[in-house]
């Protein structure tokens, strides 16, 4: 059950509008690394854990976190686009080209679809997905799931950091920063005591009884490319991460298997082969047969 | 630049047709955690790299490696439909509920579309897209979400095991596990190396300047949910994983701040507000002039 | 701000396991009128409001309200995915036909992806996405978008109760049918409301100077197909629902306007003209000279 | 069927071109409530519509005004085109900055791929899809979708109109303002008479037994946001408007049930489970045997 | 102007109901290569077309002949729906395996949302977008993408012709295939004749000045593969098609050229360099002063 | 299998970074019928081919060929974004209304989640997906889609080099030209010898029986439009392209057959129908009967 309150959990309130900051701002609300992707993904994993307590505790709390992060950002968007210019016909557009710039560089939709709102949006107007959601019931998994999208958001809002010098967008997004840091730990901290605690181990998932994988293959960095430095990595030789192997380097390729004979599937496919289909009569007899009629 | 080698990596035949297997083999082909999008994230990796060397040659190498993954897996899918029956008025499904059940359960676009082939798409039939993919020019963040990648992969790979007795598709996907393993083993070790070297660091992106977040906030996990042992975590005291704070847990989220006003854009996006808008007349008083002519 | 709560608003607990019905319980949670559509649309909804007061307290109420909606029946899925088959070599197929059924019916990303739980898709595994969300900032048409969506909601759950005889299953849709009769019956309450009050009116937007429209085809139903019942409709004669006009009917459509001469874009888009387009020489020249040489 | 005939309902000339504009057109020829989602969407409700007569006319003919609606904009936004530059190497782009604008602000696809010519896609570029589409099969309930359809399609010509001071395309929005508000109208009576002659009612679909639905709930307006004034609403009390009940408020959620413990499917999807799965032998027996040998 | 007529350009009526082949033909509804696709592709042809004439005529003609198309299909898809099951617990499904298997194969949604409908999607529910649209302007290229859509059209009927033995429904599908066999020869014929008149030709665009290209590599046929019969092909030696120029093999693509050093963007972007990013102070030294503090 | 090589096929390094234009190599980069689209096509066409020998040697060489081309061009765009401006509040921006212009045109995804680098998106930032690719198993009909995506991509590489005047760039895109230039010519070959050697005729497939197909329609140019030269084409009268007919010419469509009566489906899917359904009791007698009570 999800409770409302009428309350932001930080400041979000811009010094002046900005238009075309309010685009850039939608990829932080509906793109592939936005809020909206964190608080369905987590919870989605909250309602597909199979064991109740801790990690769902935090998940369903995360979530809830971040649902409330649209809200800020949606709130901040709206302000930015308050003075949004009807379009290349306002009398200041004329006059002053950065404003000519601005409509150039805004989100249209923001104005013909939303009335100089947010919309669920990535900063391209690409409709938010549910494509961007992992939850696989495997909690080490996830958890690298979302140590990945945090990671990958802050990144996003750093760099959306420098892109303005409005103090008061700069305040919300020192906030969001501060949360990505701790959401960032977080799951390292709780994918870290997975595997301490022996529930899920590398490789993932650690109970598929690996005897039943090919385990010569298992710890072989072989190159595909021609690089000559990918010997020197530690993923080509030494001791492998999950502790089970050692790696070994194969400078080229082996000279695999031939390939299979390519299918012939039912001819009612009309696929092409060698020798052509035939049905009924060959296309080629109908076409001499009609010619002569 | 590729060069394509008619050889598989791998044997990929199946001991006999299984058409509703075929369907969902085309999870690891096209599906958000499918091979296609590991070669294509590897390869935009690469592109996006500043650097040279050897994390570059890694990024080339494993993305050449999983185009041929998807090679494998689509000569298999082939096979698997070689048999597919022309749908409900074969005299084998009415002979046997069995096929009945196939002809339901199988991809039909693989058979209308591809005529017994594999296709770019999900096992749903979702085409596969480019929302999928992850290249932030950030290696850390890059390789996590590719330790991810092959997480979530090899969980698909290892629940399809148990879906077939085939023993040509499980020698294949024998195959495909370990060199999962060896890819989660791989980006393990180079995201390591990465922190340990001080290349990048956590909190990602690490260079951007912590003092420019709001630092109070940073190691707070906030309860938003109601679960009692969400405290109970490493992640709600001791010390962070990127070694720069200490948890603290706060059971409650503080009061907030308040909303900003509603803002009030341009009378002519026509939103509804406390006072009607007025553009020229209002509708209302041209709704009664309208009446009255 | 959002807070969570471990509590469903209501049962949904069923009484078996099936693994067929989840799939279709997937449309009520991530289709065009699931409840992640009406969830997300009355978020936005509040976010871009320009009043505050009742109507925004009612969209931030009915926002929180859904996503707990999406909770129960996450829930419910993951519940009858409980015993979900691995794939047609299990026994149990071998044995039983029906259970070869629910293997072709079930979607097989339930099982492959989530691990037999939920995702935030629709019953034929096509992602949520944002496409579905309206959110203008107009109430009365936003209420009326509401309306709509409780009510195509309404429909698809009660063909739904249809489709299982489950006593679980059928206590939560009972309860969602109660909440989609209160929520349609509730934003009719407001859209009136809106329309008495004068703060909108028809036609929506009705502040827009209907002036600036051309009046004469406004209550106007011109006849495009053959039909010869569209004349008896209350649209084609009689006072018009704005009570702002008269309406009238006219069987066959006017002319209509010649079609505006065709375009000539640059040379350089390469379109097909009458005169062939000459850059520097034309390609036949080329092709002369090329000839030649 | 049908048929086309070469002329345009209406004028469809542009004074002069503006590329910038024409993209913002591109919405509402192919954005969710543009032109071809009407067209689309009336044509559907006539094909699934399960009585001849007025009400299916009436959607054949609409569906059919409004193909030709598509027409007469893609028409416009060529011509819009005709002047579009080639990008920002053009010479008058360096002397004149606002045609530097207009290389930003254009839709960069209707030049590279339609050689300055209309396409199906909305202002942002977003290719139309059906998942905009409503066709329910119940005329009440698609009735109301039509309705908010004209209803925010008028918004983004409302909109759209104060964008652009060009003659020509205003005389054509003026045309276009008038059709939507004879077509909300015309939806409108077309509900209110189903109503009136008991066809369908309210709450939709009203031939659902409303006995099965957990009564005690469908005219609850229950509060899940803190806004005090959500019971000032004539939701919160008094009669509901399908005429079947009494409105109530409960200002505060019911505690509601516990949720049921997690779901425990096969170990073979791998989940996290309280105590870890056993395939064959645990990873961590796997781990210790391979350590040793 | 589109004008539409109560009758079908054929007869549409299957012998008998079959919700799973009612499935296969939304292919052809909302495919690819739909009839929606060409009726759309078609439309916007002629928008898109710089004269008037035969050109546009033809389409402008054969797009409204496909509308038409779609209709014949959706009026047969609903037919083919109306005995349509409710579900696995419907009598029969649980005393006939072959119902189970329609449970299973069926288009849920065509049950849940349209009520027993057609719907503008594919046979996968792929919701119809307008990604699959091609309209350039260039005519020669435009009706080369016609002759595809109607080759890969004829190719899906061809197969779901064999996939039903209603004779209800093959006759539809007869005309269809005669339609898609007239409407490949219309576009081949078109091409041919704009060839012949010199309007367009080989290489398209045949506008654009060959000389601006870098026509050593124009005829090569260079082997990325290591197959050995490429050579043997017409595209490996002898005349090009284009008539300006002689085809030769080179068996091994050349060296190439080396690749450009990476990208070092503005640090505020945080990508992984060489030398770490400093931005105030490396995050190493605000970790190291933070650890003091 | 696939092999990587640290060479590109030709030079591509712009002489100085232009933003812009780099958004609009994103089209030939990830667009309908960019690069990925052909890599994509060809790879699973071969992999769908039932025929070794040289038209699978074929498919394999340009499948691998077209990957190294999406690597040129994703190194060219990163190269040309290395000086994109971080955004409105740069100083160069304030000062150079050119800057601002490259603010508003530039992708801001290349910026905020690619790090100024490529992503495998469009010029309008939509994911490449992969409803674009076409691989029937039909080599005739796949060829022929080749033919129109070689040609459609020349077309829109032609119109690009118009949008730059940069040496480096426009190098680049004469190759690809070229490259172009010898696909369509290649793949015209292969479809022409397909004919010649009799393997697939036309109308493809060529292999159904043309007796199934109702031969009456066959080569009937009708016209759906009212165009007056629709006659006077080639499609009209003449012998047809597949050397099976003579075309005939209709002037207007036919009378047609009445359209079959609307269906009506189990009434528990709560379609509209004259009689009003009737499950228990009618909605409108249980209001009767609640309304008492």
């Amino acid at each position: 059950m999800f409770l409302h309150k009428q309350a932001l959990q930080y400041n979000a309130t811009p010094e002046k509008p900005d238009a075309v900051y309010a685009r850039k701002l939608q990829e932080v609300i509906g793109g592939q690394y936005g809020e909206i992707t964190v608080a369905m993904q987590y919870s989605f994993q909250a309602w597909n854990a199979h064991i109740p307590g801790k990690y769902r505790d935090l998940l369903f709390s995360t979530a809830a976190e971040e649902f409330g992060h649209v809200e800020m950002l949606a709130t901040m968007v709206a302000q930015l686009l308050e003075k949004a210019p009807q379009g290349i016909t306002d009398d200041a557009v004329q006059d002053d080209p950065t404003v000519a710039a601005v409509v150039g560089g805004m989100d249209v939709q923001d104005a013909i679809l939303a009335g100089a709102g947010a919309r669920p949006v990535d900063s391209n107007g690409n409709p938010w997905n549910a494509g961007y959601v992992t939850a696989s019931g495997n909690l080490l998994a996830d958890f690298t799931s979302n140590i990945n999208a945090e990671m990958q958001g802050r990144i996003a809002v750093a760099r959306l950091y420098h892109q303005t010098d409005d103090p008061g967008v700069r305040d919300l997004l020192s906030f969001l920063l501060a949360r990505d840091t701790h959401h960032q730990n977080q799951w390292l901290a709780a994918a870290r005591e997975l595997q301490e605690t022996g529930m899920e181990q590398l490789p993932v998932p650690s109970n598929f009884p690996v005897k039943k994988e090919h385990r010569e293959f298992s710890y072989q960095a072989i190159n595909f490319s021609d690089g000559k430095s990918m010997a020197e990595g530690p993923w080509a030789s030494g001791p492998s991460p999950d502790g089970l192997g050692e790696f070994s380097y194969v400078d080229t390729p082996p000279q695999g298997v031939p390939m299979p004979p390519p299918t012939h599937p039912d001819s009612r496919f009309y696929g092409t082969t060698e020798v052509p289909n035939i049905v009924e009569k060959t296309a080629g007899a109908v076409q001499d047969k009609l010619k002569k009629e």
